[in-house]
């Protein structure tokens, strides 16, 4: 083909489009009249040897010259041009995966080179949002079966990079989310790594919630690690608490999560691969997966855990992975705090054996802890959770988290709020539902996880008491104003804290 | 709320994205912070008493000031912010028909009110592009049954205008596409006014073809016309053909193409409720449509065609309207031309009744126009084909046909290309196929519909007989660059008339 038709010189637009690569021109330039792109047509871009397919946005006033396009940030990235570079436009071929796509939206079932060809073409970014959302929707519900789910989880595996840890077993825990304050991950990795085991944990950052476990990490030490740093972490320290977006375990489900997150269909299938070919990608062995139950959870009965849980099995089988289930109490929050640096100051203090240190916590980490021991080869059944306590009450664990932090890059104690204000109760009675889902947003109006040191600080318990004007929760926030906009959201809804009138 | 911490002046961005919203903020910018706004976080902004749902794009460089947001022009044509005003900016409320999009995803039936609430928040930008393609996606193949279909279609005509044209017979045409140079309308529309019924006929540009009827016939007559200019000249000829574009009569249905067209995703229901809503909105009570059946066309074979002829009938039965439908050829292209001014130049021809008019296009839009008048109230059955001949050979459709394009705002000829090379065999056979799919790509690099004079011009059909070296057909373009650009595809691809060697 004649590209002469086709060039424009590139320079950075400087607009963060997320993982969807953007390419902006002028609505008069040459290369929009002769290809016939207007606004959202999906174009390949090539500089060099590089190429990505982007979607077009078309300026139509005279900010952009006429003989350059602009790229959005993953653009620019992806295709990395130097300076007074030069890129080629044209129409890209239907994706390889489009046939696939349209079989599975049919109600077709896929097979193994089906998943692998849209995950090829979901990682080079030749698939569109919509093709993805398309996608997705085909999976939901229960339109993947046991071998669609095993196949998908493959695909996602042969797209990604894998971590070699050389022989010997590699414990790993997830926990499939839901629970505000639920941070049992850096204590049972410092229990875990202390008994002399490996646990390479990557975490993921807040996206909907007030806080995900890199955040709180992070108030107490770096996390955003590459590879070869964890690496070191983990040779020296047995474990670690890293952040996964750094390390890029799995790119085609960082990919599909992007969608799936806005839209919220959480399909059995879907969960399954996503999760486990993090974990096989990851080099564990030994996994174990915490399912809490309760009505504002992410699973909300023990029929869709038994369900959840068949197909997790089915698949880590299929996989070659050692997996082990774990149902927990999903009715609550859990700890005192939300927020990163609240949350960061439970797991302190369960840590550091506080005598205020919320009872729930040490509980559900030692609980989870010895699980895992039991699940580890070698393990004398039934013995995990009593060495967990052991290594818990002895120091043993908070001697192994602080130096697990040192090797992170140093560790730093969480700070304090400088303005905090109690919501206070407006009746007398028995704490009925806790709603998880408006407590999340409270602590998210007040900053976290944004402003490490905001969230929610409650004692309160399904069946505690409480009398009128007495506190229910504090919110903690930097600024006034993020305060004054979370407490106003409180207000506004009474019955975050379900208060029943007793006798 | 307090509203101090999310308020921006409002400029406008002068990009094109479409029918979707986007706002650009600075990534450091207060509103950014204080509500948790990143990449594509679904942002509610409102200006005096409007308000739009938008995507966020989040500027990186300094671009943008702090105290500043930037509106795509879809997003600053909904807000029509006065000068210097500020915007408010938050998190919307999740749209009230999540839960019916959820339900669908899942497989569930949905009811009217279901519809109705879906639609509502389409047209009024509460869905973002992921959420319309789940449910584009979760009505696909068979997942809309008929009670469905004519849902749908309701719901799309509760969310859009309905021109009334006062008592008595509105007949209209429609054509399920995908054959190019079908460009029959303006002939059937210029036969049934000068028969004396009223044929108000809105037709689409070309998305992804080489010419819509609009662009065709724009070459010939203005077709912009809004409603009040269209009513004008349909009251004084009978019959018009504009772009449906500007009247838009099913705003719906405009956004849900919007998706549904680079998935490709042809659902009966989906094809049905969109076709039906457009022509009760336009006021029709008598409507044709014309289903091409072949290879490279829309609809594939005649069980298919029955499939979708049935639920058509069905759902045209439960709104009221009187539908029939003419199965239709669709192996090949018709007429000679390809292209904007070369199928106008067809059409003028049929209309002029030369010698050497295409004998397929003025055919099928005997067959068509006879079909309609069959279907007219107080027709005599069978007849309507003579009448057609009638007034197509005596001259009465070509005078109607000039008169229209007087009333829409003069009659230009269509003009003719500057740069013209032919394509020759590469062997002696007989044409056996024809690839209608590349033989439009050519017709798209030469430049049409952008330049209308561009496309393809060929008299072969299949069956022809064909020596080496003889033209198969005739590249036209706007100028030598992109004449070579087609040139270059065509002889890339032999195969688009598929040549086979006799006896």
């Amino acid at each position: 083909m004649n590209s002469a038709h086709s060039r424009l010189r590139l320079v950075r637009a400087g607009i963060d489009t997320y993982q969807q690569p953007v390419v902006y021109m002028h609505r008069d330039c040459h290369v929009c009249r002769s290809e016939g792109f207007t606004a959202l047509t999906r174009v390949l871009a090539r500089s060099g040897d590089r190429e990505v397919v982007a979607t077009l946005n078309v300026v139509v006033d005279d900010h952009l010259e006429l003989d350059v396009a602009a790229l959005s940030e993953s653009a620019w990235t992806a295709l990395w041009p130097g300076p007074e570079a030069w890129g080629v436009f044209s129409h890209p071929e239907p994706p390889a995966s489009a046939p696939a796509l349209r079989a599975k939206v049919f109600g077709q079932r896929l097979g193994e080179t089906d998943f692998l060809a849209l995950m090829r073409d979901t990682v080079s970014n030749r698939l569109s949002d919509i093709e993805l959302t398309a996608f997705v929707t085909a999976c939901a519900g229960e339109r993947l079966d046991k071998e669609e789910t095993v196949a998908l989880t493959k695909a996602m595996l042969a797209v990604g990079e894998r971590i070699d840890w050389g022989s010997g077993a590699v414990l790993d825990k997830h926990c499939v989310g839901g629970l505000p304050g639920n941070r049992t991950t850096p204590i049972i990795v410092a229990i875990v790594a202390a008994a002399g085991y490996r646990i390479p944990k990557t975490s993921s950052r807040a996206i909907t919630s007030p806080a995900g476990t890199a955040d709180a990490m992070e108030v107490m030490a770096p996390v955003a690690l590459d590879l070869e740093a964890m690496r070191r972490v983990v040779e020296r320290e047995g474990g670690c608490i890293v952040w996964g977006g750094k390390v890029r375990l799995s790119p085609a489900d960082d990919i599909l999560i992007r969608i799936e997150r806005p839209l919220d269909f959480d399909s059995d299938g879907q969960l399954v691969a996503s999760v486990l070919s993090k974990k096989v990608a990851a080099g564990s062995t030994h996994v174990l997966i915490d399912i809490p139950i309760g009505p504002t959870a992410k699973v909300r009965s023990s029929s869709a855990a038994a369900l959840l849980e068949a197909r997790l099995l089915a698949t880590a089988q299929a996989l070659g992975l050692n997996l082990s289930v774990l149902r927990t109490d999903g009715f609550q929050p859990v700890g005192y705090g939300i927020g990163p640096a609240l949350e960061a100051r439970d797991v302190l203090s369960v840590l550091r054996n506080d005598a205020a240190a919320p009872r729930d916590l040490r509980g559900r980490a030692l609980d989870l802890a010895g699980a895992l021991l039991d699940a580890a080869p070698g393990a004398e059944p039934g013995k995990g959770r009593a060495i967990a306590s052991t290594l818990l009450d002895n120091g043993a664990a908070l001697r192994k988290f602080m130096a697990i932090c040192e090797a992170q890059g140093g560790f730093t104690e969480p700070g304090i709020a400088p303005h905090i204000r109690p919501v206070f109760a407006n009746r007398t009675g028995q704490i009925g539902q806790i709603d998880n889902r408006r407590l999340a947003k409270v602590a998210k109006l007040a900053g976290a996880p944004g402003s490490a040191i905001a969230g929610i600080d409650s004692r309160l318990r399904i069946g505690d008491g409480i009398k009128i004007g007495e506190p229910l929760f504090e919110v903690h926030a930097r600024s006034p104003g993020e305060l004054e906009y979370a407490f106003e959201y409180a207000s506004a809804h009474p019955d975050i804290f379900e208060i029943g009138v007793g006798q």
